[in-house]
């Protein structure tokens, strides 16, 4: 073992991606102590993506007041990466759910917050300006980002408003023309997967409002709402959210970002793959571990694992997962490309339980990988 | 992987060890199909080990009527070592306590049909018996048995009876003089590796006869009972039961096979071993499998993965463990010469819930060690 790659997710709920980098460097390093181990946290737009990128790249950790979900300053903070004109914001900074504490209210949650970090970037001299979606509180469609550079939303009266959740079918015209100027020279572009309509059955507000508080009267109204804005955008832009596949993501960022600011909606795993560049990362590794908390069939599509795998099988570098719980099709996890899985559980017991020993548990489990490669190396 | 050798214990409650063999070295026959797999399963005296005995190195299945621990017929048997000479006696097969069934009284169970299976032994020409301890549904201090081999015991009026957990104390006279003759030319031996004596508040009754259906009365008397006999033994056959430390060893069959038998108490597992030439089996082997239901400390002691870590260790032979749970000092468990240790659980769920797919578990374990050998093979 010369080289091995660690580029793990996080184990949502439990241990961040640079946590398990850190406890499964460290059995690495104990086992293979000439081995150069290189660390590539994943975070596919959740939270933890800056930092994560900052973590793999270096960069700056950049803070500054920004509106909360509540409209409330808080002190929010993104990544600009080495060079100087690569952003990372993550959403939940700014909008995200645990900023919300008690106050759950996706019907008068904004987004502008997000708008004031990326305009921050944009005056900075930031070209590219990655945004992570994820951990939302907000059903706002993306206005009060756009609000926050300079998009203008009328009443009916011609006065000028930041919508929110519930004050979307309000908006009577929607005016472009004082956009951030320097939105046009800088690719903006959005990481999301969670394949979810701007609205409908399967759309932001029934989906994921419940989780940021609406309940079901609610999450109707949230829905109406997000449905009235898409014939706004439509009238007023000449653009058509209604069909794209992550228009509905967080609360209708995904569509908002697109028509108000001209944003590439991105797969996200593949992007954060790309701009580590993991591809030579790869270069000469005999190993990459990477892994998750929960080992399933969503993990085949698009998230950090499949990613990884499929990046290591073009490369023909093994790929070994730690993952918590493993409940997948094994022969359909091979075919990724993916040698064999580890699950961190050590003893029959409830989730609730084996929770309080994740980071040991998951310390031993690298432990015994390391052991069993040794016993061949 | 030229040769590999499968010596697991039973997976307690779910597995029984011949069958852990056969799910694991289907998975190693997968991956490395020109190995050579060398099955032992192993059990140090409880329910199973004449059929492990008999799978790793062929042999006579023996059946036979013999008393049950209600004193009733049971269909038994036992079984005759290649060549012959030597039995493998579980106690279980004919005073166990899934025997017993609704009916659970140790203060009247007898170890009877335990002396005809010796009996039977004798009468075939074995030279060596050897004798498992353990599922024991009885109390008697192994007088059935003996009785059986044709112990004779009085009562205070002269008259002979068959002591049972609740009449030792009517014990006024032991007569050894009809025991069966073959008995002084056979090397009777008990594998027993509980440590227990045969009284007081680490002794056979206080500890173990409330699983054999005793309440706290029954187990007090049974404990009196047993100290009688103690007594009673020592004054008719001048032996000291009281001291040795397994000789309550299945309610007290350990100093009763001991006192009147003239049997060895012996480790269960190094016997075993010994029996099976598990030294010789190690001889080019690339790799130990061995594991067990749950492994704690007490695995440490005397018991499977102990024995068969220690046989390996010496060999320079590397072992690797599969276990339902981990919960041990791994550092313990390393310096007793095992390489790695793998749990079977691949989920947090409770152990009933576990136990229902411990089958599939256990294979996929074992294919993901296999992928994880190969990874470097």
């Amino acid at each position: 073992m010369k080289k091995i790659l660690l580029a793990p997710d996080s184990f949502k709920g439990t241990l961040s991606a640079i946590e398990v980098c850190r406890l499964i460097k460290a059995r690495v390093q104990a086992h293979f102590p000439k081995a150069q181990v290189v660390s590539v946290p994943l975070a596919d737009g959740g939270e933890g993506m800056a930092d994560c990128f900052l973590y793999a790249l270096g960069g700056q950790r950049v803070h500054l007041p920004a509106a909360s979900p509540l409209g409330t300053p808080v002190d929010a903070y993104y990544g600009i990466l080495p060079g100087g004109m690569t952003a990372v914001i993550e959403m939940a900074a700014a909008a995200g759910l645990s900023l919300a504490g008690e106050n759950k209210r996706p019907d008068t949650a904004t987004t502008y917050g997000v708008g004031e970090l990326i305009a921050d970037a944009l005056r900075r001299g930031c070209t590219r300006i990655l945004v992570g979606l994820g951990g939302s509180a907000t059903n706002d469609g993306g206005c009060g980002a756009a609000a926050a550079l300079g998009a203008v939303f009328l009443n009916a009266a011609g006065e000028p408003f930041v919508p929110v959740g519930g004050t979307l079918d309000k908006i009577a015209k929607i005016d472009l023309s004082g956009l951030n100027p320097a939105l046009p020279d800088c690719a903006l572009e959005v990481l999301c997967d969670v394949d979810c309509p701007l609205y409908g059955e399967r759309g932001a507000a029934l989906v994921f409002s419940p989780q940021k508080g609406a309940d079901a009267d609610m999450a109707r109204m949230l829905d109406a709402q997000l449905r009235a804005l898409s014939k706004r955008i439509e009238a007023d832009l000449g653009v058509d959210v209604s069909e794209i596949p992550d228009a509905g993501a967080a609360g209708g960022m995904g569509a908002g970002m697109l028509a108000f600011l001209g944003a590439r909606l991105v797969p996200g795993i593949e992007t954060v793959l790309d701009i580590v560049g993991f591809d030579n990362m790869l270069s000469g590794a005999d190993l990459v571990i990477t892994g998750e908390g929960r080992l399933d069939s969503q993990s085949l599509h698009g998230k950090a694992v499949s990613g990884v795998a499929h990046a290591a099988k073009a490369r023909g570098v093994p790929v070994v997962v730690l993952a918590g719980d493993i409940d997948v099709d094994m022969e359909a996890l091979y075919a990724f490309g993916v040698t064999a899985a580890l699950s961190t559980n050590r003893r029959a017991v409830p989730y609730g339980q084996a929770k309080l020993t994740c980071a040991d548990d998951l310390s031993l489990t690298a432990d015994t990988l390391m052991r069993l490669l040794r016993l061949r190396a």
